[in-house]
């Protein structure tokens, strides 16, 4: 199980069976860099045009259609101390009467120290002059090329994963999805240093990072959406708009999961989710919503 | 300050400018009897038609249109030891290819054993025949008489509040209405002895319940949108549907929140709630959906 | 059959069990005047609050729960040469990021000229200063009583009527409600001079009225939601939000009366809908939107 | 201005920057086959997967980024006598609790009598055994590529036009797409029949079908969204889910069309929208959902 240092020379704008950046293997792990959502690098240098280029594809040996891709986030370093959010309030996210009342959105800088873990407003208004917060990085977009021969954008997210910003996918999560073509081909980037539910800013912070990442190739029953679990929780994603079927699609494939791998009929498992799901908005900001529907771990030790 | 121990003697099935039950003062506490959503009481007998007949209303002298109701929850006591809930999930939280494949909703019985702090179903599948869940008892339905003259079903919720099953509202938890008539008419019941997120279930644990609550009048700037806090975090409910105009809502109330008590211009809050914002799904079963916008005190406190 | 001649003299801002106006038996007619939809009489007079104080409630002998009330709009006849609504659209019929090119929704007066049969606008800007539009009234807000002991504002409609603002519910068209109540409890008001689709200016051209108009108390099978027939359409109103929702329940209760009155079956009635159905957008505007499922007659006419 | 007969020898199941299949000029006409939507032809042989699988791209000389592609529908003609559907409506335009009673969707054929104009189901259910609707045929999905390089399936719709299953694309209307790439890539196919609003059945009348049309380049102020005319109105089209955002598309490309063309301000097109709009509802089952806001030509007429 090799360990590869890859430093990408194109970026994609699409997740699509887009030529292959890099081969590995099943077990393998992979180091390497990502740009932040404009196309910029660790220099702060323009390397390729927004939204959210990808690194990548990596090409899984042995992952076929119908298999899940597996792949562990061991490490997410900033590469950088600057990042930028945008000021204000994505306009939709208050009622339309309440839009006006908002700030332009103008692009705001921020200042990452990860010596001390803490990330800062570079010109905080006063009310925040001596405001931090910890540094808790995700991946915002990843994912895998979609089925039907589509290239769908990395602004936005479906079965394939993509632009899902959800902050659970954070180091020691795992994120699963769902193999559509010959080797998955696996695309990465859109590192967010913090960020809260939703995605209401538009925005975490935007900086660039060096992921570690391990693939694991699954050959176990099929999934449709993507799936993660971190060292407390299993979640499944749904993508889509409105945000009453994100969330419909995230507690569909959360039925399947708790039946397939804790062996709860359709009634158990109503009863079980009835009393113990939790769900998340991952964004309510991009043109797929993401609704992430969870299960504490320590309510499935229950079921033993 | 006085104690009221008060027996509800006729019961209202909407949020409305019904006769006063009983008079209380600012700071007095009261403690009251619930009926479950079904109408039946500690002995299950038949005691009012649904949906959720409520107990009061409690006539709060000195509260006048456009102060705030603060409602301590002290104490929420099981009072029997039967609770029920309905078997599959509500056929909408699954895309609806997929309502076909899911259980009749017949009720089912749980048996809620306070003294071990547990709930298990009485006839479980085999699957949960060794699982519990403990009692985490909330108010599914509660709030003030609506303004404009309305009489709103205890089925459904909006600015008054009302049948907003939010999980949160439990023991410990504050919940602050908009006063809209004199003396503001309080309404509560419909307890639940454990829910999930979402009430995806249709229902959460439902039982009949021994509530003790403090009322207090706030005199300060007026609320829009029912608010809440507990230990560790506060909250702003919206209610409505879809589930995207619920979070804006609570989302506009919470920005008043952050500039009214917390000094914090539309800038500074977009920032602070970009990075810390968490969104709860109190339910996605109800005429209107529930959605909280929190933020949890320990991000409030790194304000200071 | 008698025909009255009624003057409100209180009028009703909720849909509700209010005290009997008029006492009126099944096949009577009666004329009766509107106030305009805040409260302005023919004479620009203030004489009730908004929204939409409504004229009634008509108390109709034998009307009992289960039955359906038929309110045939036999005459609506403009009684004042001034109508209003607002400039700008409804913020919410554009996206979010397009809310601040709208401009402020200031009042604006129209002239209606009811020999002429046109409304032209009292100050025009430039473009259109040789602009007028065709008087085509409509009830704004009309509806019965509903259940559970709601009190509804007209601000919004529901399976009682109300708010739909359809500009289908004009001279020559019957509406149908679902009795709830003894005696129906009939309201009517918030006449439109005029009205596109969708309500999106927020207003029709508001104006008083006095409206001619026959009840009729049908013993067949209950209706669900509210319909309606006019000379060339029959048609359901779906009142919900959000739009699809409205949609669906205009849709379901067409399944119905396709079933009940032209014996198509499920699958009989899937075909004929697939190829005729035709939805129109009431009002986007209101707490509800209001769909309406409708059929050309020209098609029904081809079932025979 | 040449007149092209093209037969495709390959489809695409997404619109995107496809091999060119024929150059054409401004100005040229084009007659070319297209396949059914599951991808056979006037043989009934199968040709190509599903969805749609679309005869093209048509490279267009001359056709520029922000250019518009005028397509004139001139023909659609029917190219053989079976058509099919599937029975029951599509499960999601019923509320939830109504899914259950709808029929199970199997495939249903029709005869189609172009001598005769008429449609009639070949194995009718004997409530419909003298029924026939007349052949009233339309593009289900055209459109051109999309810009950012994304490939997007034929099963959906946005921007760049796809599948919107509009019934007022029929023969005599002209569609304007946004140009997003050199030459336009124009693709067509999936004609059906006839079908009524929203494609409730999840089709209308599919079948294979010979068209022609027209192409043009103009090089006017660039459009955002599809737009359309016939006969009697212009109209825009608003591709998203969910129906509200696809109508809040459609209305802000009218008001941009109400400004560019008919010199219409922001204030003087909310008082004529206000008054003369109309929301057709193209599909209510597609991925993205599609919206037409309307003007009737007479009302635009009123304008001079």
């Amino acid at each position: 199980m090799a360990h590869h240092h890859f430093t990408p020379t194109t970026y994609h704008q699409t997740l699509a069976a887009h030529e292959t950046a890099l081969v590995v293997k099943d077990g393998d792990t992979v180091t390497t860099s990502t740009l932040d959502a404009n196309g910029f690098d660790l220099n702060i240098v323009f390397q390729a045009a927004d939204p959210n280029p990808m690194s990548g594809p990596f090409f899984v040996e042995g992952a076929e259609l119908g298999n899940t891709l597996a792949i562990d986030i061991i490490k997410i370093k900033m590469t950088r101390v600057m990042g930028w959010t945008r000021q204000g309030l994505a306009w939709h996210v208050v009622p339309a009467a309440d839009v006006r009342m908002l700030p332009e959105r103008e692009k705001i800088y921020w200042d990452i120290a990860p010596g001390q873990n803490s990330i800062t407003l570079q010109s905080p208004p006063p009310e925040l002059k001596n405001w931090s917060i910890p540094i808790v990085p995700m991946i915002g977009c990843f994912g895998v090329a979609p089925d039907g021969g589509e290239a769908i954008s990395t602004a936005t997210s479906g079965r394939h994963g993509g632009n899902m910003d959800y902050r659970r996918f954070g180091e020691g999560a795992t994120a699963y999805f769902p193999v559509a073509v010959p080797g998955a081909l696996f695309f990465l980037g859109d590192v967010h240093g913090a960020q809260g539910d939703g995605e209401i800013a538009g925005t975490g912070i935007e900086t660039s990072a060096e992921i570690t990442f391990k693939v694991r190739v699954l050959k176990t029953k099929p999934i449709t959406w993507p799936r993660g679990e971190n060292e407390t929780s299993i979640f499944t994603l749904g993508n889509a708009r409105p945000l009453e079927l994100a969330l419909q699609h995230a507690t569909a494939e959360m039925l399947v999961w708790l039946e397939t791998d804790y062996g709860l009929g359709k009634i158990a498992a109503s009863h079980f989710l009835g009393m113990n799901v939790r769900y998340d908005i991952g964004n309510v900001f991009n043109p797929a919503y993401s609704v992430a529907c969870r299960i504490e771990k320590s309510a499935l030790s229950a079921l033993k």
